[in-house]
């Protein structure tokens, strides 16, 4: 049985109690609950993680050798800034997917670079709560490759 | 019965035979039918088209309104030179995924720009062939919503 | 009799049917009526081309030579990206005019840049259905200057 | 009847005796003149202004509120300058279209953007005087709309 | 007692009349009466200039040497584009706040920058014509330093 | 009365003992008491924060929520790059007031654009330990209209 | 015997009959009898194509797989703003060289710009109608190395 | 004798009174003493102009046609920001030479760029007052060649 | 006996184990060991700090005041992003070596940048452990002189 | 009988004894033999130079005055770099080819811009020492046309 | 008597034999003699120095020290270019003037910028062999302050 | 016995008499001393090498094939601009180190970047002649892993 570390970045704690019409309805508890159902059916075990900092989003990161198969990532605003985060994503060396809730192409001019996605198999935004839930078919599918 | 319209760009017709490092060893032939059974499953009917010119998948996308319920777009080199493709789906305003087989991310700088996904519902990149699959989920998704 | 080729670029033939707010109501064929009317009561002729296919527009811009004695073009999204269709218009050397249905200044940072406009005698933009009345009096009015 | 303020930028005073190869050789008094002739047919009242100074502009254009019903404008150089004229056109509010003797498109590069363009209806260039013509008929037009 | 020259750039007489949602419901007048009582609180002296000229902006701040002990100044559009307002501001080497009505960071690119704060103690943005009372609070401060 | 949440970015715990040149001679506490008089003027409530930690300073802002009812932030340094920070004032959507000990206009480019003030009301740089004093000001009137 | 395509994008059919100044005074005809000669002489058998077409060019690119030993390409316009003709050329895989009428490096800005040349063996410019010839040389020369 | 307009842009009306280290000890009025005894001896007349306002500095230009047979002008920070006067030069046509007091190459990047100096004969920078002499030598030189 | 703080940021601690192409062989605890080693040859005490958060690398900087005679910062992947660790430095004034184990200018265009540098007495990049070794002695021959 | 003067900027001088992967296998000296053999059946006359010095480059290039029919030029680093280069070729005004022997297009960026192509008959780039062959026949063509 | 080394730049040797509507009809012989008899009026002595090469240049300046009172210099290419003769000119410390014989406003966009005019008293540039002249006048005038 | 060639850029020859702000008091020859001192005890032998040319620094470059284990060059100016330097460094293939006297991060925009580091091991900066010594250990320490 894989086992897939789900990283949530900043800010992702207040989902599904505000600005729903940017980021839907659903709390990250509803995305769990959600992801987790998806996740048996998969045949796979979840761990959930979320945080606001940099520093302990990387520490989670490097935590994942050896523990997980692989990390379903959304990092939020850390996306479009942080170069630490590509860097722990790169060192682990784990399959990795990108996910957005919201279509960052279709936003602020800024929030189209992403730094992290480079290091990624790859990145799916724009689908909400479903995001995640492509996010980790497609982590599955790819250990099954 | 829902119906999507499955339109790929430029050099799509060539998948599977070449550079399969970049884009996989399957054709689009393979894909579409990979793809037809997965649309069997989701209760959903295809169309496929491809093209390597630019008027001919706007002409197919002004084609959609009314005969479609969704657009899974792959605009491949289009995707990041085309305003016109990008008015086309803009003008007959029916819910598109955008998809790409490889991490445009990962590759040259001006890949990493879509003119296209902007007016799209969302975008999807890295999965190789299945990258369609995890599109096609993501519009059935969203009519049921 | 003065002949002019009127050339709409792509997505012009969806006219009238959507986004009425961004492009007016009027059908391009109510343009065509309404152009009509006008080349009549300037004594001249028109005929009408559109296309969303970059290259069959520069084929017809190349036509014009020795068959019309001036374009009137709408290039549409192509404004914006088509050094070929700017080269075409140069090669043939016909006074040309290019209009805009919309206020291309007012709208997104990459629609301010017109490749066509410099090889043309003017550029009228942002009035609608009526942007091709001036151009087309623009045009007869330079004949006779 | 409607009364139109026509507004000229800087240098527009020395039209038609200066680098006629530019801008043509009627002077701003042949213009008025025949600008004259127009806005009687279109039973239309002119006031004519010119300034080199980019306060008078503003002091005019913020004047014309409830005494004109619309504004033709040819801020020459300020065009691609003046967020404060840009701002006075905003601020009245009235209906307003931008002209140019040359075509901006056609000259060197800082000519190409235009700060006022965005709050006006349209942009008309390179026409030499008719483009004053076009631009008082595309008002009319546009109150009878 | 200490004397302020309170100055506003272009289109500022327009206050309150026009366009309240992005500038506030008062007039200048009523700033003007509200920053009196203000001032009178403070023990200060005040003297109201507006003009939409950028070069009696600059005479103006140029007499204010010897005149005034601080300048409380709203450049409006002048803030972005002149180059000659700061060397003003620099030249007469009084002390000096900007202030802005609106947010000019949640507004159009063009407006984040600011030619003339950099010569002066600070800059307050944002809230409307409260932002005349801070600026002249921050002066009186400043001078009881 | 008034619950306020006053917020301090990086390296603002070190005020008052380094480069007094800089950022003036009163530490932290010095300005939090003599912020804490005021409030009590303006009958409202403070609490103080001051974390080095982009993370801990967006749980800060998070928790905000239906605890306060307005921010006073200094993010210091991380107004120039925390994309993650404007999320999380964006998220909370409670009423806040940008504040900066220094002039950032006159300090280096990068310090010139703040990716945090288009999400507050109104931005105040410049005037030392009175742009706590102002920015507070700014709220309670804000709470006032 | 080694067999090549001559591939001529936008508006080289035009050639030799306008712009002489430009791009010489001989026909694409011409050219090709020249080429034909040339090709006798080394042996190479020659298939002519030219299109105004972006896509029929990528459908003649992707064609010559199997059929061709080599491209000789001028992609006119279609050089500074083509991703697709760029991946089709890196698809086929086929010895490619990129040839010029006129010297790129001396005229505007956007035609020192390359997409194609990338993927090619190498680039010849300049020459007019002896580009074609320099061009082919190099390709048959490549293939004897 | 030949008569030569000596035009002073914004703020150098405060010459010599103020930032003595940037512009040096000189008035105005000193340089024009100083000058006016140099035209003497070059047999030259000379006219003194200054004023903060482009606009009154275009129409000085303007009104140096036919008067005047050559221009002396220090256009301060107009020279880096004014389209305007770079066409009221150019429209003159009056053989004209920029001068600077200041290094305009040793300042603040914004002021290494001139509008204005492209339509003159030439510039000269950095020389203080004599930057006055010899632009007025080199403009007399010009006449005599 | 001079004491050195030796701070490592973020993903440091993953040396050696993971990438050594890139980074080396050796692990931070090998580093440790022998730049002790060498400490104790200098007459040098260290302390050594690794973290992955911005926050925490800010504390530890702040902490070395009056604790410390010198620091060796390797800010890794924060080199680029943190202005907010170039702050700390700037503030707590104490000698400061940067050190890279890669050569930053042989990687990603946005590793060349450093935020830290200017702070710093100087920069050693390239040399992988070794940089640590040449940056402590740096430091201690600074203290020196 | 025509003169040829082959010019072969820094570095050439090392050809074929290190990175033949990038330049190829011959010497600069097998290049000049074959070229020999060339200009002979060509019946042109040949002058070798090469310099990594600048200086001395522009010195030859300035001695081919009325000595020589033509010049060949491999301008290698200098090429990206050099204007005087350049303004060396351009004030001999001899017809002149620029050669490559690596395709510039496929290499790093910085190496895409030509000062020196700008100045020349065409540009030749990509063929190895066959570059020399094209561009010596290119040349010969030229005196004959 | 005062000593002045007059320093020429690459391709300056050509003067007046090559492209004079650029650079005047003088040969650089002419301009020492006409300077020579300038220098003579004013009391001053000359030394000439031409090179093509940067690094004699650099020389050349380096030893003017304790030799010479004062450089005047005419980099020409080299002024867009070398940051090694600015930095020659900074460390030999003695006054210099940077002149042109062309306006280099007026021309490429690439040679409006210069390197080592921000560490000279000043420029001169556009008046042809009088700017030489000029010069020689304001370093005198600059010995005699 | 390991053999390095010190390569010294432009103006280094100056070091110690002139702006020992910037570049500390010692002369060339003085770290000429104490480098050797310290190649001695390294058992090194050395050969120091300085010009103020590009091509002479090139030519020693390039001669240092064979004949050395190492190079430790100081490009100085040459860094920021030569593309020619770091081709002979990259043809050489020779171990190098890059040195700076100055810290480049903290002066001009223009010398943070470094044509030259990305070809060499890595690169010192900032120690003054101390750079050498580190440098130089550098190298050795090279030649033992």
């Amino acid at each position: 049985m894989k086992k897939i570390l789900v990283i949530n970045g900043p800010n992702l704690n207040l989902l599904g109690t505000r600005e729903p019409d940017k980021y839907g309805d659903d709390t990250l508890e509803n995305i769990k609950t959600m992801l987790q159902e998806k996740a048996q059916k998969l045949d796979t075990e979840l761990e959930f993680f979320q945080s606001n900092s940099e520093g302990e989003l990387i520490d989670k990161i490097q935590s994942a050798k050896n523990q997980f198969d692989g990390i379903l990532i959304n990092p939020a605003a850390y996306t479009h800034t942080s170069v630490a985060i590509r860097d722990a994503l790169s060192a682990v060396n784990i399959p990795t997917v990108e996910i957005h809730l919201s279509n960052i192409h279709a936003r602020e001019e800024f929030r189209h670079k992403s730094y992290t996605a480079a290091v990624c198999i790859g990145q799916i935004c724009g689908f909400g709560k479903y995001s995640y839930i492509y996010g980790l078919t497609a982590l599955v599918t790819h250990f099954n490759q």
